[in-house]
């Protein structure tokens, strides 16, 4: 049976990433990794490793983007959690088999990594990011 | 400076645990460590170990708690981020240092542990969980 190997992140979404890093970098003691754009999701994304984890601050860069939206309705907030498995096609097929909603039927591929998004209606309101790394860290 | 040393768990508030279950055992294949009832918390907690930290399912069994509070406003989800430091009272010194608001300005002390909550306020909308071990796992 595949299972989840880690969790690999957990996703904020922040209205403003500078006005927010003093909290997690000066207060908690974070030691941020480092911030990237990232166009394919439309957003900034500060990366704040946590034991064998990571904190990721993400802030919207357009109005479209999911994240914007959630900002909009919710608020600021934990928006998702990324596990890691070992072979996400055998686990998208598992999570198939049992009748589990996706919303990504096929992991899209990525530079470096696989990743598919499972329902949050399948998951208790939790949306869940599923990853899996292809080349070695 | 004190820091996070890693995050202990994710807590997912849901309806029902045993309905629940299916999905994060038999489809995602995490192995259920074990469930517990929490009066204290007004909870009953089913624990799922990830990697080196650990998925908690938690339906609340009185309709006063916190979380029955949650499950009726915002429905099931992600409910909060535990971190584990070193010294609580500590970090608790730091944040007060940095002007961060607290739920709890002083750690509460339980058999093997201490605890306190961060203000969601202070932390782009995310309850946080401070936790130290105080005993040897």
């Amino acid at each position: 049976m595949e299972t989840i190997k880690k969790l690999n992140h957990i996703a904020i979404v922040v209205r403003d990433i500078d006005a927010s890093l003093p909290f997690w970098e000066n207060a908690l003691g974070i030691q941020l990794d480092h911030i990237e754009e990232v166009p394919s999701q439309q957003a900034r994304v500060a990366f704040l490793p946590v034991g064998d984890s990571e904190i990721e601050l993400v802030q919207p860069t357009t109005a479209e983007s999911g994240t914007a939206s959630f900002l909009e309705k919710r608020g600021e907030g934990l928006h998702h959690l990324c596990v890691e498995v070992a072979d996400i096609d055998a686990m998208l097929a598992q999570l198939k088999t049992a009748g589990i909603r996706l919303i990504n039927e096929e992991a899209l591929v990525l530079p470096g990594r696989k990743m598919a998004f499972v329902h949050p209606k399948a998951a208790n309101g939790v949306l869940i990011e599923l990853y899996e790394l292809t080349e070695p860290e």
